[in-house]
């Protein structure tokens, strides 16, 4: 726009480059997805993850059903297409998160293997970090902290992941988490050392 | 989920303050919403903004119909209501990368004012900064980087706005760049500016 009444003008075009985005982060782009049942601990430990990191001055972000089904998502129900297109679209925001530079968790049950393919598939090779939060049925159940397995039993909740709808287990996820048998702390120092060894974030 | 078998797990919630990420990362969020005709400029100055940033060692990222209409919103056409979900969209993707401490940059059309003015609503006040990237149509048209003007006038493109369909100027936008009067730089310095006298980002 120098010259601005010229055809000739030079559109400056200049991209910045990841190294530049980890320079000044101080850490790698990643997306680190959890998938599990309701009451396995995905939300949970994705906080005390988030926290963990920003105590050691990493910044790092959580898509979770708070901020993304009241917003981005709410114009979705849970149809089979619907929770495909939820996740479909939580998996795009993760991969602009990456290509800025973020760490970002996603924390939802994300039943589907094909739905999670499909979100590996939008990102750079190792930027996908499958996490299976796992941990028995009547765990999950006997923690039940919204009350959501009495309702779903109670036939209240049709198609609820665990009791009535599926949940296809991950088959050769980065990371797999027994919540049933090692504690929120466990869990987290667990993800933090797998980002360490594959240098996504400085050790400690 | 220590002891995991117990029903009285405590469940921990830590929630990471806005305040924690500004001092990690050394400046405060914002969506600085670029809106204007094809050609007036938008991506342009954005990339030039963002550029500058990065060199000041502030992390930036751009929103653009590159990484937004091959991803999140493929599955959109060009149908007024399309159009309006697509801004929708993005809008809600900008309040993410906001809450998550980013500074993020849109550059679309987005014609419609009631289309920006809903995105403005999803915004904490002070945190969404409309700038409207303004020359006259025959500067945009004359510039014609993409031949997309000479498509419109054609008659090959319906509905391109400024020729067959509208753009709704902005009513008080937080910024006005004259780009048909300024070169690149200035217009790149008058944003900074904003940004720092609003103490977004700290002076140079």
């Amino acid at each position: 726009m120098s010259e601005p009444k010229s055809k000739n003008i030079v559109w400056s075009e200049s991209h910045v480059e990841a190294a530049q985005r980890e320079e000044i982060l101080g850490h790698k782009p990643a997306t680190i997805w959890f998938t599990g049942l309701s009451g396995s601990g995905k939300s949970t430990i994705a906080l005390a993850t988030e926290f963990a990191l920003i105590a050691r001055g990493i910044n790092a972000y959580i898509l979770d059903g708070d901020n993304v089904r009241h917003g981005l998502n709410k114009n979705l129900g849970f149809s089979p297409e619907d929770r495909t297109e939820n996740i479909r679209r939580i998996g795009e925001v993760c991969a602009l998160f990456c290509d800025a530079g973020l760490l970002v968790f996603s924390a939802f049950i994300s039943p589907y293997r094909a739905d999670r393919d499909l979100v590996r598939s939008k990102h750079a090779q190792g930027q996908f970090i499958e996490v299976h939060v796992n941990a028995p049925l009547e765990v999950c159940e006997s923690r039940d902290v919204k009350g959501l397995y009495q309702k779903a039993r109670a036939g209240e909740i049709p198609e609820f992941t665990g009791i009535s709808a599926p949940y296809d287990e991950p088959l050769s996820p980065e990371i797999t988490l027994e919540t049933g048998e090692y504690s929120i702390d466990e869990c987290v120092q667990q993800v933090l050392a797998y980002l360490e060894a594959k240098g996504i974030i400085s050790a400690a």
